[in-house]
This record gives structure tokens, sequence and C-alpha cells, in this order.
């Protein structure tokens, strides 16, 4: 939508705004709808091709309204979710319209997925050990818990770790830094026979430093072998998996208890609106069910309906499955799969004249839209040249440290981003690295 | 604002944000403004009569704008919390602006609030205890670890303690469904003869059920001689203590170590905006600080900035306190009281009505905005009634038990609400009790 279709949209959703207001008291208090209404009132999947924005606001007036904030809020997220899995070609298991026990929900953030799927997994292992052991005390079992990720993983995953009361491990990462699968046997061997008991591993696929990839193929069998719930965390690269020719990235998905990605990083979703998915919903649910009676309604042991309160941390929700709802209809699966192509084929861009400049060093691999580089030298002299950048204000850089190296990140990722952009931002960068190279000399 | 003001100004705001996308390349990337930057450009404390929209706007652009998304997004919310707090004569421990170690941070629910306060007194207890005996594990301490609420308490707070891994502990309200001093020392006694340590406490002030408010004057003394955390939860309540004749419903707040209510309940600030204060920052930001180099940056050390993402469970954050800042201008501290007041006036309005019907009975004390009513007999006719009431769908009234009795829950809840509606209702609820007494007796 350009600025001058959103002016007029823009000002027509005032008024529908002010119109619903003002009419609100002919309104009834309470839908009319039973749960599972509004699945069969949408399409299966999301569109290939954009639909108008004139479709997609008569259908809030015909399936939206009718079912008000409940269950619409609830109904729409499920549909929504799956309509996203399907998009990511996710394994039938983890969508809540198939046979199966799975589905999604909308979190605010990848921290809270994380966290989310720490403790339904910590609840689950604890429940099985005292099963069998029933002397056995919670704070004897968490003693002994052990969670683990790459020691490239986010710092979100320590804090989940933290919070949740339980041991955190790192493996180390290989040479393209990605869990690999004889780093993570050596930790689990070692520590069952100091009497730990693994539990819980989180795979990154696209890590904030340098978006590498743990190794889900070797990881995800290591884990169902050892009966240890298995998290991947795709905040950033997720979005890719729309596209067939970066899906192979998402392989060994089928091995995983949960996974999320955050459509409000690369998906055009307005922040807040973080994507997850689970294998069985009732290890997540079944980990804090409360139900006092203020909360209890007449729907609630049909089986037929999802209670999201008892999937997340908070007890509200906002209706965030609308944005995701209109952003897939009116860009079209192909419409998103374009913009991330865009996205991808210029940090590409990026490269090849990072690589054409015999001064610079790629530092690892460019898969999406992250380019990692730095001038061949000190970490020094690169601190120097970041603080050079962001001090002019023309760009602005995230760095990072991979290994004992200082490194720059270049990250495509606005929305009107064009090649201009980078070529620009290119000549800028070599202006600064010109004058950092040269101040070192002197 | 009316409806009609509201298209105008809603109109003006689509072209706002057109004008700001189409203009965006002319924009500097990262702000030239210096931490701190914001308290001097704004009032010491909120209006006390409303501003006009025009004022706010131009303030937009002269104060948001310069300092883009960061810092302004978190200097503002720090400076509204204080805005916040001094209109509910909180001390000044509490404040950021003042000489304390104290400040306010937007949550986005009560539950992450009583969480993040728990998780606090967790870290803060553990570390005490392993500086005292250092052989203590983390495991060892939080298996003797007890927190306690009320028995009306909100269910969320048991939740924060399945999550943090603790044991909670019910105290048996007194007759009016308060904690009072007697039946929480008892607790603590009974727990520490156990071997076990009592860490914190929440206090409700307006319970969910019926709007009861725990005895902060006897609590908070005995909290801080036991040196437990005591962490307050009025949700719904603390709206109404910015009115000087409801502010002495706080008393005792002094005692606490971190207090919560949520805005978006009942002070006009959409979902979601749960404001948390806390005495001691450092408690908070201490538990879980974790700082990678892609989040580290030049003004971290330098003790004038608050970093928000230590504050609480997600990482990022959306800019909340722009609808406080609009709401506090747009009525000014004397409208937000009007509102506060005409609401407690029409549920006195509705108390009055049922008094006035023999066949009801009002179940607890009525101080706020919420009435707990029910027809005299058994708990079948008044669930009986609840049933028909909503199944007619011109109110909707939602339940709770207070001790064995299922009661009835008016709540004065709506921004536009006034006399009539109450009238309509209390005439809808009198028919449905008509109806359902007379299907009784055949």
């Amino acid at each position: 939508m350009n600025a001058s279709e959103f002016r007029r949209r823009g000002k027509e959703m005032v008024d529908y705004v002010a119109n619903y207001l003002e009419g609100i008291e002919g309104r009834q208090v309470y839908p009319d709808v039973e749960p599972g209404y509004l699945r069969p009132l949408i399409p299966a999947a999301a569109p290939q091709e954009p639909d108008t924005f004139e479709d997609i606001i008569n259908d809030i007036e015909k399936i939206i309204m009718p079912g008000a904030a409940s269950p619409a809020c609830t109904e729409l997220e499920t549909v929504m979710m799956d309509w996203l899995g399907q998009m990511l070609e996710l394994p039938e298991a983890f969508l809540a319209g198939k046979a199966g026990e799975g589905g999604g929900v909308i979190q605010g953030s990848a921290s809270e997925a994380t966290l989310m799927a720490l403790l339904a997994a910590r609840t689950k292992v604890i429940h099985q050990l005292q099963a069998e052991s029933p002397e056995l005390t919670q704070a004897a079992i968490m003693e002994k818990l052990v969670a683990y990720s790459s020691d490239q993983a986010h710092s979100s995953v320590e804090r989940a770790g933290l919070i949740g009361g339980v041991k955190l491990k790192a493996i180390p990462s290989d040479g393209n830094f990605a869990m690999r699968a004889s780093a993570l046997q050596e930790a689990l061997k070692r520590d069952k026979a100091a009497g730990l008991i693994p539990f819980f591993v989180v795979a990154t696929l696209g890590t904030t430093t340098c978006c590498s990839f743990d190794n889900l193929l070797e990881v995800g069998p290591i884990c169902n072998k050892e009966d240890v719930w298995l998290h991947i965390d795709a905040a950033y690269a997720g979005s890719a998996f729309i596209c067939p020719e970066f899906r192979h990235l998402l392989n060994g998905v089928e091995f995983a208890d949960s996974f999320n990605f955050n459509p409000h990083k690369w998906l055009l979703v307005n922040f807040d609106c973080s994507a997850m998915w689970v294998k069985k919903r009732a290890d997540l649910t079944g980990a804090f069910r409360l139900d006092p009676t203020y909360l209890k309604h007449s729907h609630q042991d049909s089986g037929f309906i999802t209670d999201y309160r008892h999937w997340q941390i908070p007890l509200g929700r906002r209706f965030r499955s609308l944005k995701m709802w209109f952003v897939f209809r009116m860009y079209g699966v192909k419409g998103l799969q374009s913009y991330i192509r865009k996205h991808v084929q210029l940090s590409h861009e990026f490269e090849s004249l990072v690589r054409q400049d015999p001064r610079f060093e790629i530092c690892a691999e460019v898969t999406l839209g992250l380019v990692c580089f730095r001038l061949k030298g000190s970490n020094k002299v690169n601190e120097a040249l970041l603080q050079r950048i962001n001090s002019a204000k023309k760009i602005h850089l995230v760095p990072c440290h991979l290994r004992d190296k200082f490194v720059l990140r270049f990250a495509i990722c606005s929305r009107t981003v064009e090649s201009a952009h980078v070529q620009v931002a290119w000549e800028h960068i070599k202006e600064m690295a010109a004058d950092v190279l040269q101040a070192e000399m002197e």
C-alpha cells in the first residue's frame, strides 16, 4: 500500500471506529456464535495473490464483528497460526486444524516463547520423574535439571534458565558457529554421568550474532532419543522459510517439540507478534492450568475451544491475529516471498561489494539478510570504524563478537530498502574506513 | 473527545503517519540527543486541567521525534511513571526523578508484574542466604522458600509461584475478605518453625472477586520486620487512588517493596499498560542482567539511563508511555478523578437499588465500581439467575464464589456508562429474577 492509499484507507478506518463507538448501544453485549464458528467462514490457507482492502474490511464486519472480541480473537489466532504454519510447511502435528494435538499461539517475544517452552519441559520432566519415584521433591529434581543451547544462542535463552531456576549450559559451536551432534552428545554424556538430568535443548536457526544455523538434522534425533524437549528459536530467520528455496533450513523441525519465530521481525507484521507452535498443546496448558470461578465459562470442557491464557505468561491478550490477517491478505504469499527474496538479494549485493575490496573480509556465511564483515586487522581498528560510522549518523550498525573478533553487522531490514541505499551505505562505509586507516597510519 | 473530534483528529494522525513515512529518508537514523534530554522538556507533573490536542501533537514533533524511538521511548516512560506515581501520592522512594533508588516501569499485565516481583525477591533471598552460608545450593534454598497471599488473591499469584518454582500458601482472609495480621503471623511462625523460609507476600488492594482490601497497615510492618518482600497487587483498584477521598486505601504502601496496578483497567489507557514501581530498582535489574555485545551501548554504565530490558520478561518493548501521556493530558488529573468518581457513584446507585429489594442481598462492602449481590436463597437459584441474564444477552455478568456462596458481580466499567444504563440493567435483572423465582415455585 503506497502513502496515498494509506491516507485514504487510514481515514476510512478512523470513520469505521467512530461509527462503531457511536452505534455501540445498538450492538449485543455477548455474541450469538458458537465455538468453532470462524474457521468455516474463511479459506483454509493464505491467498497466493493479494486480496483487496475492500474485501478485507467487508470480512471484518461479516466475520469478526459477530464474534466480537471473544471468541473471534482466539479463533482467528488459531486459524492464522495454521495459515502461517502451512506457509512454512510445518509438519501437520504442529497445526490445530488437523487431527493432531498441536497448535500455534502468538506470544509477545521470542524471550517469552523460550521461557514458556522451558517451563513446560520442566513441568513435564518433574511429573515424569515423580510418577516413577514419588518420594522425589520438585526441588531435588530441579537441582539436577540441565538445559542446553549453543554458545551462539541469544541471551534470552540464558535468561529463561535463570527465571526457570535451572542450569543452562552452552554447547561449543563449530567453525560455522553451529551446534553439532558431537559437542551436544559429549555434554549429555558427561552430565548424565555426573548424575544430572538433561531435559531441554534450544536450537537456534539464524543466530543474532551472524545468522548461523544449528544442525537440526543432527541435534533433533539426539533430543528425541534422549527424551529431551527440543525448542527451536528461529526468531529472525523463520520468516524466510515461507520461500521454498530457504525451507531446507528448517529441515529437522519434525524432531522438535516447540518452534518459534517473530513475524514482527521480517514478515511485515508490526511489533509485537511472536509465533510459537507446539506439537502437544497439553504440555503447555498442563503446566499452569488454573481455573477460578471468575474465569470459567460454559464451553471450557467442550474440547472445541482453545484457552490461550494457559499458553502464556500474561492473562489478558490483544487481538494481534488481525495484524497477521491483514498482512497475509494485503501481500498474498507471493508478495511476502518477494519481500524476503529482495532483502536476501540485497544482502548478497552488499556481500559482493565487500568481497571486491581487499581491505575487508566477510566473517560468516551470508544466508539471509545479514552480512558480518570487518576490516582485515585488529579489533581496535574495527571498533574505531564502527565508532566513526555510528557517529556520522548516516547509517547505523550494531556490532558483535565472533569468538575473539569484533565484527560489524550490516542488516537489511527496512520495508522500503532498495539497491541504491545499499550502494550509498557501502560508499559511506568505504569513506569512513579510509579515514580510520589513514588515522591509524599517522 | 467526542466522536466528531475523534474523526477529525484521527484523520490528522493518519496524515501525520503518511507524511512521516514519505519523508523518512530526510530524517537522521540516530538521534542527536543525550541521555536525560527529555525530562527537562516537559512539566514535572501531570496537568490538573486538560491540555488541547494541538498542544500535545506539537509536543510530539518537538519532544519525541528528536529522541526517535530511543531514548524517547524509555525516557517518556520513566517520566510518565513519575507523573502517575505523584498522582497516587506514592512515597518518593518509588519515583525515579527523586534522589532515591526506585522507579516505575510499564509491564504488559499484573501477572507479569507479580512474577517479576517474585523473581526479584527470590534472587535477593538466595543471594543473601548464600552470602551467609556459601555451601547452600540454589535448589536447597528454593525448596524451603514460601510465598504468601490471601485466599482471595488473583490466580495469577498462584501462577507466579508455579513459574518461580516456589511454594505459595494461601492466608485465610477475615469476614471482610481481607488478609489480617494474625493469620499472616500464624502462618509465618508455623512455617519458620518447620524450617521453611518465608520470602514474599502479595497483598491485594481490590480483589477480583469482591474488591476487598488486605489490611496493609497490619501486613506491611510484619513483612518489614520479617525481612520479607511485600508486593502490592492493586490491578483494578489502583486507579481510584488518584482521588484524595480514596487515597487512604493505599495507606501502608510505604512498607512495600513493589506496587502494581493496571491503568488499562480503569484509567482510560488502552490495553495493555500495567504500571509497576519498585523501591530499589537494583533488586529488579540485578536479578537478570545479561549484556551481550549486540545489546551494549555507549551510555550503559553512565548511571544516567534506564535499561528497561532488565526490568521485564521480554526484551523488546512498545512505546506504551505515549498512551499515558496523551490520556493524562487530554483529561487532566481532574478529568480522570471525575471519571473514577462517576463510576463509584453509579455502583452505589446500583447498590441502593439492590438494597431496596428485599429479595436480594449485598454480599460485600461496595467501595469502588463493583457490586457483589445475589438473591437470598440457594446457590442453585442464583446460578439459574445468572444463566438467564447472560442468555438474554442484554447485559453480561461474571460471577464468583465468596466462601460457599455463588455471587453475581455488577461491574461499572464502560467509558460511556450513565445512570440510565444502571437503571435499565436493574429493571432487567429484576425481571429475570421474577422469572427465575416463578419457575422455582412451579
